[in-house]
């Protein structure tokens, strides 16, 4: 397989469509990103890096952080976690807090912000700094210092952070988290403002594709089994509300970012990182998504 | 009508019934309160004072100040305040985050816990200390210095704010809340931490039953149309999700909280301040509600 | 009180205002029923009839017959009907079936439909022909035969109620619904459909404004205490999710419907019933609304 | 791979660990099925058959049913469909009519109840005896007349079929049901009750491992694409509110229905039914779901 060849035709076929979103706009520093990105990295299990188009420009990576936090914590805590966060898809928006009312406090799963909130959570009562923690994690995942924190989409989005305040607080209503809030936030905001290119981006998720091993770290990094878990949640529950359409349009464990990447695994073979900024209305983006079904279709590969 | 005959007779009905409830356990300071206290004091328009049983032993008054801090600011704010809260029953419990949701920010009423928190942060932008103009303002409505902050019982709720915290960062998201969380939530947990006896209480909404003026403060505090808002409030609003059965029992207009106050009026007569501090299943308290029903029967009052 | 007087002054000047809304069009037969129309008719307890305007043109009452059927099961059933449904304000949709899935099949008060529903289950156990029951309790209670079923109505709310059908058979579900669903639902519709004239309607409910008393049947038609419990239930739940606004507006029990009827009563003094078909987006007519609060106005009336 | 070895490896530690749980009682014919039973069907693509237990005992497949359902509809319909139906996971009970209320009246895929109405009265609207047609197809995906509708537990189910009924009604309500209620209801209570053993349900689900094609019936059944489509909503959506934990813990897609029968498919390898009559409290069976999730770990598959 000459993946340079495929992401190429992939990249050029979705360039000549140009289907179009709208980039997320919630805070000034996202919505100056220019719409015309497009950049798509293959890395393979051997550690070759396909390439095309703006594929080592940083972006911002946002929620596809959730999976290295995931990863971090559930190495730690192994199966206690699952008392404070569920594994099942929400068919809510993922900001939702009337859910996390309904379920007495317990997130949906470690991809909806409540959720996310309570990993970073645990992952503050583990470290004196964890956003250096996660920051070097994420590098050493990566193989080198690729992880930048934007420090104005920081500012920025902690001015905006009020919705996950409140998730927060409500969390701690209930009992389901641990540290102060302020804290807890910040690392946050912080983890979702690292900036990395869809390269390095690929390399960090490819212990996922290895069955938890990372050829760049040089070390298991979960167990097989823990792999499994975190490619199922992807599955289920990586692409907001719009998961099932992800899982038979594509059918490969991914997770998106409102800054316009995906990160995506095919188990035993490769990662990859794809970036355009414009989402659809469920906030996914449109030419990340459909580069990937190009992909898996001419692969002739599924999950199914 | 001899009211002083008319109000022993109802305490003593209702000790000898002796229904029973469970006091408020969510901070010690509440837990701690003498379950057995039992008072009602009952003034008239003409400024006579009838008094039964514990009816000058100050208690916390709670969510019974929500009245005055409405009082406050519907005063000062004239209509515009009812684009920020809705006047609509809730048909869920005081402090649910998932109304607030569906409903986009505004609160149902001024009486949840969500309502009342919107109306501090009005007081907060007028005032610069605001918990001293609402101590001034109830004195002022009472006729005395009557109003003390209990410090144990405010310091405990700020400790348990995280429920509030929550819904005063989610109305913020939704450009509902004006001020620093931290700050309108001291204030609104100081004024919850008032402790007034019967008799002051009673004196304090004496003007809720005579067209907005109040004999103690000598002066209009509200119009008569204003009065009428509040009292039409009271009566929908006023006692958590068992607004229609204390309507239908007692058809008064009036305001509960979980110390185990009731505060009532009967329009153009009197006002009635009954405090004890066990609670049915709804937050109400037994006592005060029976005897108030007792009243009315006996008064063959009611609205309808 | 001149209350002829009276009525032709707030008839005026509701004409003059002239506020507007839209006539309910989702069954024909209403949405081709002439805007314009507008009456007012008074009754008070000696049975003296004041009227203006379109006053004598029969309308359809719709939902304001669920204040007759609540009344024909209040007395049948006692306290025993109030496990079956509750008697609390919904701050839902009259319609929502959410709220009846997360309450386990309990409507929270007799005038939403699923509430309504369920009286005329009740109704439909009692009575071999319930239809002809009710017409012949509405008759009764308005002093003469006016009641008549319109059938055009009738055939097209039955074609049109998907959603009730729906609510019943939740009802079902929750074993708190007995009869056959499209019995009960006929006569449901039935009693929607019926038709009668501003006058008759307000000697219909002219025992809710005199203690249970109707002075057309000549009979005690409820208790004291259920009188009270039906204008409480008017108060807190007769105006769908607008039900705050008008207590403080109007201050009078009350019940409305989608034909644009409203029927009130002012405690023993009289009752009034008032038609025009355009209604605001809660549902309840502008005209009517805006008559009932000039009156309550000029008569310097209020509960409050 | 010795697949009879296998499966009875697994049927061996699944009968030694003997986890328990509890039959479905919501009908006594389901009620009464013996708790003990469990059997294992494996069908490659070749055709063999491996058995083990109660493995050619029929038993009442229920919910199964809706993936032959959603064959014969997407092949039918094609892309259509998915106007009336969400391919998303639901995160709410399978029978919840709270959220087709907030989703407007379509359901959010199509195994949950609502969902499945919606297929069947597709079904409805295209054949003259659509019971007969899904009989014939099972039949034909099964390479034989295997199924057998049990006349008691569809009379019972009829009997308890209010809820379904009101999804029904409120679906037609939304306009996204076009038939006869009673007729859709009878139609879907038949194919719920319809009973085949393990292994004519591994046979008839095999098309789904095999790109779509069947061996059995010696055709396509539907595209490659559908067949995708369809593994995907059963990896997303097939087991009720434990999709993501099966995904995790046996990582194939599947379908469970309450008679305690699951069946699932090993892309390009094999189908598979088990059953076993007691379930979790998510309405799961224990044995089944342990069963697979023993297989897959002695396989060292996974998706992922």
């Amino acid at each position: 397989m000459d993946y340079q060849q495929l992401i190429e035709e992939v990249y050029n076929e979705v360039k000549s469509a140009n289907p179009r979103g709208k980039v997320a706009d919630y805070i000034p520093e996202l919505a100056e990103v220019d719409g015309d990105k497009f950049g798509i990295a293959l890395v393979d299990l051997e550690g070759n890096v396909f390439g095309v188009g703006d594929y080592e420009i940083p972006f911002s990576i946002q929620s596809i952080s959730k999976v290295h936090t995931l990863t971090m914590v559930a190495h730690i805590f192994q199966s206690k976690l699952w008392s404070r966060v569920n594994v099942e898809p929400s068919g809510n928006p993922f900001n939702s807090i009337a859910q996390l009312e309904f379920e007495k406090g317990i997130p949906r799963n470690p991809f909806i912000n409540a959720g996310a909130l309570v990993i970073t959570d645990a992952l503050t009562s583990k470290f004196d700094d964890p956003i250096a923690e996660i920051s070097k994690f994420i590098n050493e995942l990566s193989g080198k210092e690729c992880v930048r924190i934007n420090q104005e989409v920081l500012d920025s989005e902690l001015k905006h952070s009020e919705r996950n305040t409140a998730l927060a607080y409500f969390l701690k209503a209930h009992q389901n988290f641990n540290n102060k809030v302020e804290d807890v936030l910040k690392t946050y905001v912080s983890h979702c403002a690292m900036e990395m290119c869809c390269v390095d981006l690929a390399r960090s998720i490819s212990y996922l594709a290895n069955d938890g091993y990372s050829i760049y770290a040089k070390r298991e990094i979960v167990t097989e089994s823990y792999a499994r878990r975190i490619n199922a949640l992807m599955l289920t529950c990586g692409f907001y509300d719009e998961a099932g359409e992800f899982a038979y349009r594509v059918g490969l464990p991914g997770k998106s970012g409102v800054g316009g990447g995906v990160a995506a695994i095919m188990p035993h073979k490769f990662s990859i990182g794809v970036w355009s900024p414009e989402l659809n209305e469920k906030g996914n983006s449109v030419k990340a998504i459909m580069a990937l079904e190009l992909l898996t279709d001419k692969l002739k590969f599924s999950l199914f």
